[in-house]
């Protein structure tokens, strides 16, 4: 299998389980829940739920024991885009190619979608306990909470809106991304480790440092993109982070001085992979489509 | 020690925790976990930790365990409170005599604090893993998540903003108020009977009838005081319901038939607690203080 075709099994496997995990949308209330599947279901990369796969597959983790973790992420991303694009917030109309979700619904409705999907990612995982051990899935709990709070990426977000027009650093750029995004990928990689049952500190440093090279690769990519991409193929207006006067790594490092970071953190997140004994193709390959993806 | 020492001693020890649950307002980012505070620590009744403590007390539940739990039925609380306040909810300028989050802050901070909280709800009641065995933890974190969600406490604000204006009937009044406030209160009383060990399905059937009792009639009582008090007593404009045309229990049986259903809910939490081996005096006192209530 490719990896790409490894992308798409996995793309799709995970997408019918999120479909079935959020409640039909005729139960009450019904636009609640039309606003979830909405919001959840529209065409998004899914690079959360297949960073868990491709983790413990690596890990030779059963593919059921990853489902729960996989969902949980992607509905945590979710709820979080959802919030994010809220007029009081980023203020976005377009998402994915479609209306966000309080142009579509309304915003109390987009407000409690989020909320709910938040709940929903720990309801998810907590169903987990057939395939997962209590102090395996309990960790996992405790790395996605963490991950997802005011330390994390919510935090993140509370720094980026505050940051928006101010001239950051490098190292203040990089701290607000490791939180807004960094926190979730590697949360992402640990579940997906966690799932097969191994735990062991210096594999997870390793894991935790590739995961921090390919968050940061994968925001200095779409910041990139946000320059170079086009609308359609972005699903979003291009050149909106100029628009909205965000800190970018281009408008630190100029184009090409973010294209050549986005090569340096891809060879650290490669050389973090070497510190494990396992064989982590996939994982390479993944951090290879981060640095090079088109949307 | 009398009911309201019990209040008042277990008042100040779940807000002691509290307090230092949410990261301190100078760690970054430090608008965020300010508006966390200010939003968690305002003068609450804490109805819910209390029925926690109370129902742990009477199974002999170590206080130390109990407090894991408390914290978390406030925090999805306050959570929830932030979110109903937003404009584009339920548009409330005063909260418990104060500001409301949005308004002493902004509502972009606002969003993030309530879906900071909710996050911090889980994490919190995960880091009583020393106190609470695996499985009774795992068994009340899917009981909070299943009260605060889209079938819970969320979807109950769906359904309360979408019935805004329309006239419904005593039964899907009841069902919006079982789900928007009898879940969670419903969650407190069993988080704080699993905290003690025990799980015996018949107990926990007189609880869920003695809690869908006391919520019924917590929030028929919100619903008269909000005709028969006064916006200092209550902390938020009197009358609010009326001027927002509000279904409520007064608009649907009168003052005096809302009080009659009041005093019936009463009645039935107290013979659900006479299905219990337990000595549940706090139980039964915790029932009247919520239809005698004056704010």
């Amino acid at each position: 299998m490719t990896f790409l075709e490894f992308c798409a099994e996995h793309r799709e496997r995970v997408e019918q389980r999120l479909s079935r995990a959020i409640p039909r949308d005729d139960i009450p209330p019904t636009r609640l829940h039309s606003a979830m599947h909405y919001s959840v279901l529209n065409p998004g990369k899914r690079t959360r739920p297949l960073l868990v796969y491709a983790t413990g597959a690596m890990m030779g983790a059963h593919p059921e024991s990853l489902d729960a973790p996989a969902q949980a992420v992607e509905l945590i991303h979710a709820y979080s885009l959802i919030h994010d694009d809220l007029p009081c917030m980023d203020d976005d109309e377009l998402r994915r190619g479609l209306p966000t979700c309080h142009i579509q619904f309304d915003e109390a409705t987009a407000v409690l979608a989020g909320d709910a999907l938040q709940t929903l990612a720990f309801e998810v995982l907590l169903q987990a306990e057939s395939d997962i051990k209590p102090a395996a899935l309990l960790r996992m709990l405790k790395q996605l909470t963490h991950a997802s709070g005011s330390l994390g990426m919510g935090g993140g977000q509370a720094i980026d809106l505050a940051a928006t027009g101010q001239v950051l650093s490098l190292q203040q750029l990089e701290t607000m991304h490791l939180m807004k995004t960094g926190a979730l990928i590697e949360a992402s990689v640990l579940l997906g480790y966690w799932a097969s049952g191994r735990q062991d500190a210096s594999e997870e440093l390793a894991l935790k440092q590739y995961s921090r090279a390919i968050g940061l690769a994968f925001q200095i990519r779409d910041d990139i993109l946000d320059i170079e991409s086009d609308t359609a193929t972005l699903g979003k207006p291009q050149g909106s982070d100029l628009a909205a006067n965000k800190a970018t790594y281009p408008a630190l490092l100029g184009l090409d001085g973010a294209k050549q970071h986005a090569k340096n953190q891809h060879a650290l997140a490669l050389e973090a992979l070497n510190e494990l004994p396992y064989n982590s193709l996939l994982l390479q390959q993944f951090a290879q489509h981060i640095v090079e993806r088109d949307r």
